[in-house]
């Protein structure tokens, strides 16, 4: 397209700033106004009566397709696992296509998935949950009794604890699918914890709870009885619909800001306990082993974080230079995103982006910086900021802070590489 | 499951107050503690050893789904149409499963349709986006192009000018999809209107614009500049990812509170005008004509409307008396609900619903009302109120204002006679 830059019908030069490589003028007079009804008398572009030909048939009617799915064109938009990452895909993740995406709602179709034992497929009708330990009644619902709660509509990420787990020793991973793309964003519908624990009543002596799933790996983890009586909820719909198998259908756990591996799938029971359990997936899994040696007992909220989607290694700038949209996502495990910073030179000089769209507390919050390219090539990095003044770190200062063991919670600034032609590599700035 | 009823385990007379029936006690007594290790070493259930087998195997892995799909137990979360209602499928309407969703989200796969020339299936390098007419310098954008104005995310509700038009002679469709399911709620992706005419450059004798589809129904519609350079849309994405192509991929008009009709889907072109171009769907279609004999010329906005989704004659209480979660959506195209309320009797009584979930302009709002149904015959009522004042009215109230000839705009208050025996179904209060 590099070629329609020479052109210039657009006259206002305030206009022109705005897109300065006269693209838009470029395509208008490269395609002739195709749409024009006296450029098709005068001579028919071959665009619209051969390639654009699909004002001139009838297409499918309304009942083609019950539930609908995307686009054939749109067929990049899926999740993709790496198979080296683990021994087995049912023991495995696949990534949200983050530069695919706009927004903040993560489609359920492609919200990234880690399975421990393969996907449950469970029949709602025959699903239980039962609430046992140190409470005054134990009890078990059936999923119509948990819909007869009072309900409520919330919107969190869920970010798995290992995200970004692989650049700890450097950029590995080439697109921002692979490198941060263990999370989604959701609006779930379910009740409050603390509601379905009234209801058995918890003992004076409980402490914490073990949520756990019907899954092949009976997944569990501890959680204190503050944050279940805070703002966990039982979900049984996300973004409007059921919850997707992948997504623990019929139930799951939600564990705001905390990391995902406790959010439990396919959850069956809920024991309440005045101690953690010290399950395989809180000790031998999901811990920080630090440089003395040390691990961490746990890790539970998952620090601020940015990450620029577009433009990234899978999603090359293809426009050429001039006016260009580079956005991304930002998330804290504290609360809101306050501030996002843009940086173009490696870290050395920082703008802030415009966040748009909804800001809510331990959501995702999408940023956007509008800037003209000059064709140069940058070092593109995203810095968030949250309400509580976490700042997002570099990726040396959290290795000089937790040293080289480390797997989970690595929340450092990522950097790409922009070249002149537009593409993009995951690099590192020493 | 009313036999049930007859156990009482819980023994805290405020938590059998909030679950009158039992049910959940009654759950658990039934049952015999299904998870509870105990209870199944003593006598193994057969429900968790052969119905609830789905912990004894292994599922499928993350590599199973790369673009996932609902559960098979969900196979009544669809759109459906109905035969009788238009001569043909490629020219008619399917509707919104309202009663199987929750939130204020509706999932892209369930987005009810209307198509005037069936779906167009448009590849999106090959599509363009004219602008022509009352501007200084006609342009001819790409996707890519139109990806660099500064984007922005805004959730809307489309309402079909036609829901509930059966409604005016009475009730006719049993169910809130068909009543009521012309409407969806999409959080949106795109750059403003404005700014892609200010591109342009519009003209100051400029009045109108007339956005085209590149269906085989070339759909179009007069819409005020007024209109245009306040907060209309021009979107390539809904909650997250592209346009689905029954929504206008990959391009099409949001128009927030007015007529769907008026969204032009896979949008082609928009001319600048000085006056309305007086188009088929906006004379023959899509007015409104009155007792007079006499139509409206135009009836842009939709006016403040609710419905009750559950229970209702798709949705029956199923768990007999006691606590219930009644819920339903309210709307207004003249900006946000400030209130929902609910009458049991018809009409006679109200009280106040509670909205949960985001509330803003122009958007869905979900209402729930949580009461204790003592399985006697109910006639439920929503009535919303919006910011501005406006008050839904009944038919009745309706019909005698605009006469019997009515088609569009209905948002006459829907009753749902609920029965003892959980049933529900659509009947008018005279």
């Amino acid at each position: 397209m590099t070629d329609r830059d020479e052109t210039n019908i657009v006259k206002n030069p305030a206009r022109r700033k705005l897109l300065s490589s006269g693209l838009i003028a470029g395509g208008a007079a490269a395609l002739g106004g195709v749409f024009s009804k006296s450029a098709i008398a005068a001579a028919p572009d071959p665009l619209i009566t051969e390639i654009q030909d699909w004002n001139r048939y009838l297409g499918d009617g309304v009942d083609a397709a019950p539930y609908g799915v995307p686009s054939e064109h749109e067929n990049d938009t899926i999740r993709r696992n790496v198979a080296w990452l683990t021994a087995d895909e049912k023991a495995s993740i696949n990534f949200t296509p983050l530069h695919r995406l706009d927004g903040i709602i993560t489609p359920n179709g492609v919200c990234f998935e880690r399975h421990h034992g393969g996907k449950a497929v469970i029949n709602p009708a025959d699903h239980r949950l039962m609430i046992n330990g140190l409470v005054d009644t134990p009890l078990v619902f059936t999923m119509e009794d948990l819909k007869r709660f009072p309900r409520t509509n919330r919107a969190y990420f869920l970010e798995c604890a290992a995200n970004g787990g692989m650049e700890w020793k450097g950029s590995q991973l080439n697109g921002c699918q692979f490198t941060h793309g263990m999370i989604h964003n959701v609006m779930y519908t379910g009740v409050l914890l603390k509601d379905i624990l009234a209801e058995a009543g918890v003992k004076s002596s409980a402490k914490w709870i073990l949520p756990e799933g019907a899954d092949a790996s009976h997944m569990s983890r501890s959680i204190p009885l503050e944050k279940a009586m805070d703002d966990c909820m039982i979900a049984f719909a996300m973004n409007g619909e059921a919850l997707r198998e992948e997504q623990g259908y019929p139930l799951r756990i939600v564990v705001p800001g905390w990391e995902g591996n406790m959010w439990i799938k396919w959850l069956r029971r809920i024991e309440v306990g005045d101690k953690p359990w010290h399950h395989r997936e809180e000790t031998s899994k999901y811990t920080d082993l630090l440089k003395s040696g040390k691990s961490r007992r746990f890790t539970w909220e998952m620090d601020v974080k940015s990450i620029i989607t577009n433009p990234s290694p899978q999603a090359p700038i293809t426009h050429g230079k001039g006016q260009t949209v580079l956005t991304g996502l930002a998330w804290s495990g504290f609360g809101k995103i306050k501030r996002v910073d843009i940086s173009l030179d490696g870290g050395r000089n920082w703008q802030p982006a415009r966040i748009d769209g909804p800001s809510w507390d331990k959501s995702l919050h999408r940023f956007y910086f509008d800037f003209d390219w000059d064709g140069s090539e940058l070092f593109l990095q995203s810095r968030a900021i949250d309400e509580d003044g976490n700042v997002q770190p570099t990726k040396n200062e959290l290795r000089a802070a937790r040293g080289g063991n480390s797997i989970y919670h690595n929340n450092g600034i990522q950097t790409w590489h922009l070249r002149p032609d537009g593409s993009a590599e995951n690099v590192e700035i020493s």
